[in-house]
C-alpha cells in the first residue's frame, strides 16, 4: 500500500495540524502508511503547542503529491488542497458542515463536538489504542484551541471527557493554566502584519451565491487590535484584491469571551441583521460571540438570504 | 425531545428496513425517542426476514412527519422522503457513495463494508450495548441480503464477522442455510407483476448528466425471468412514461452469482463499453456481476463518460 498524505485544512490552526498527527499515528498503527501535512505554515499558538510536547511541524504544502489522502478537519474542496480533484480521498474525520461528493464509497466519521481531536480520541479508545504522550499533547491543545478552554458554545462533553483524559496521558497537571499560556501565545498580534492578522485564519464561504471571507484573530485586548491604524483599510483592501463579496475579521477575547468585528461588503444591512447590531464606522459589537462555525456562520448565512 | 424517524432509502430492501429497526433501537437506548419507518412495502425477502424473527413491519410513509430524522443505508434526497428538503437530518449511518450537504455540522458515519447492519453492530459494540435477538436476526438477514451470502464483491472482513457474531445472538444455528431459505425466499417472482420485478428494488442515477435507472431482482434461474414474454417491453415502456435516458434491468442468480440485464437507452455503446459485452436484442451477459454499488454503476459511470 502506497503513502497517504492526512492534512487538515487550508490556514491551518491547531485543530488542523494537531489532528492531522494525531490521525497519521492513529491510521499507521491501523496499518495504513502516513505522512501528517500542513497546508500552510503553523502559526504562533500552534508553533507553541508542537514545540512544548516536543513535535515536529509537519511538512507544508499546498499540492497532495499521493493518489490517496485522508482528510481531517475540513471535507470542502475550497478549504483544502489545490489538485482536491484529481485525488482520491479515502477517509474524513470532521466536525463541520457536510459538503462532499464521492463516486464510491468512502470511510467518514463526522460528529458535531468542539474538535476534531474529541472524535480521534474516541477513535484510539474504540481501537483500544494507545495514545503516546505527545500526541495526546497536541490532541489536547487542539481542543483547548478550538473551544477557546471549553467555553465555546461549541463544546460538548465529549469535549470535556477528553480534555480530562489527554491531560492525564500527556502529563499536564493543570490544563487550564496551560491552555491559556497556549492561547495567549497565539494573541501577539504586535508581530503580525495587518495582512496576516486578516488572513491567518479566514475561510471562504458560499452564501446566497456572495462570495464571503471571514477571519477570525484571538487577543486579551479587543481594542489593542481595532486602535492598528490602517487594519480596517486593509481589511476593505483584502476584499477589493481578492474579489470578495463581503470580508468579516472578528476579533476575539479570549478571556472574556466577547468579540467585534470588522465588516466591508455589498450589504451591511445583512450583517446588521445577523447580529442584531449597528455598524459604526464599519464595526460592529458582538458580545457573547466566539465560535466561527456555532454562531458567525449561521447568523450571517441567515442575514444574507 | 421529539421524537425522530429512521428510515432507509425508498424502494426498501431488507438492510433499509432492517437497518432502520436496529438503528432506532440504539438511538433509542442512547436517549432519543425513534420511531423505524420504511419508504415503501417491506419485499418477499424482507417479509420473510421479519416475520422468522417475530419482528412487526415499520409503518409505511413518503412524507416525513417528524422535524428531525435519522437516515441510514443513503444519503441522497432523490432516494429519500419526497419531503427531504423541509427537514432536519440529525444523522447518517450508510455504506454508500456520498453526495451530502448540510447547514451544520451532524454526525455522520459511513463504511465502505457490505451492508449498513455491519456498522450499526459496531456501534452496539463500542457502546457496550447487548443486541436484542430479534434485532440481530434482522441486521443478519440486512448482511446476508446486501452481501449474497457474504459472497458479493462488497463484502468485507467486518460483514464476516458481524455475520458470525449476530447469528449467535440470534440463536440461528447455521445462517448459510437460513441465508439461502431467505434469499429464495425473495425471488419467487411468478406471482409478481413485470412492473414490480423492474422497480421493485430499482433506484435512479445521474451519470453524466442522464437519468439513469438501474433495477435489479434475485433469482435461481435467469432464463426464468428473462422468458417472460411482455418483460423486455414493459422494461422500455418505464423508461418512456417515467422519462428515464437509460434503463437497466439486472437479473441475478443468487446461487452462481452470475447475471444479465435488460437495457433500453439512448446510448447502446455506453453500456456494451461499461461491462465489455455485446448487446443482442437489449439483452447483455453479465458474468460475475452481482453488486450493483461496486460494479454495475461504477462501470456504468465510466462507460457514460
Amino acid at each position: 500500500m502506497n503513502k497517504q498524505l492526512v492534512f487538515g485544512h487550508a490556514n491551518p490552526d491547531t485543530d488542523a495540524i494537531g489532528t492531522a498527527i494525531a490521525a497519521a499515528e492513529y491510521f499507521k498503527r491501523r496499518g495504513i502508511e502516513t505522512e501528517a501535512v500542513a497546508l500552510g505554515n503553523p502559526n504562533d499558538e500552534t508553533r507553541f503547542a508542537l514545540n512544548y510536547f516536543h513535535l515536529k511541524c509537519p511538512r507544508v504544502i499546498n499540492k497532495a503529491d499521493t493518489e490517496e489522502v485522508i482528510l481531517v478537519d475540513h471535507n470542502e474542496a475550497k478549504q483544502s488542497v489545490s489538485n482536491f480533484n484529481d485525488i482520491k480521498v479515502t477517509h474524513v474525520i470532521d466536525h463541520h458542515k457536510i459538503n462532499f461528493q464521492t463516486t464510491d464509497p468512502i470511510y467518514y466519521y463526522a460528529k458535531p463536538v468542539g474538535c476534531t481531536s474529541t472524535i480521534l480520541f474516541e477513535l484510539y479508545q474504540n481501537a483500544h489504542l494507545e495514545i503516546p504522550s505527545p500526541i495526546a499533547g497536541i490532541m489536547l491543545s487542539a481542543i483547548i484551541s478550538d473551544t477557546l478552554l471549553l467555553k465555546s458554545p461549541t463544546t460538548t462533553d465529549e469535549d470535556r471527557q477528553a480534555v480530562e483524559a489527554l491531560a492525564k496521558i500527556a502529563e499536564v497537571s493543570d490544563y487550564k493554566k496551560y491552555g491559556l499560556t497556549m492561547l495567549k501565545a497565539g494573541t501577539n498580534v504586535d508581530k503580525h502584519s495587518d495582512h496576516e492578522i486578516i488572513d491567518g485564519d479566514a475561510k471562504s464561504f458560499e452564501m446566497n451565491g456572495r462570495k464571503v471571507r471571514i477571519g477570525q484573530v484571538n487577543t486579551v485586548d479587543v481594542n489593542d487590535v481595532l486602535s492598528r491604524s490602517s487594519l480596517k483599510d486593509n481589511v476593505k483592501k483584502e476584499m477589493i484584491d481578492k474579489g470578495y463579496d463581503d470580508i468579516l475579521l472578528v476579533v476575539t477575547n479570549i478571556i472574556d469571551s466577547n468579540s467585534k468585528g470588522i465588516f466591508y461588503g455589498k450589504d451591511e444591512s445583512a450583517v446588521e441583521k445577523a447580529f442584531n447590531a449597528k455598524l459604526i464606522d464599519h464595526v460592529i459589537d458582538l458580545p457573547g460571540i466566539v465560535s466561527r462555525k456555532k454562531q458567525i456562520v449561521p447568523n450571517l448565512t441567515k442575514g444574507m438570504e
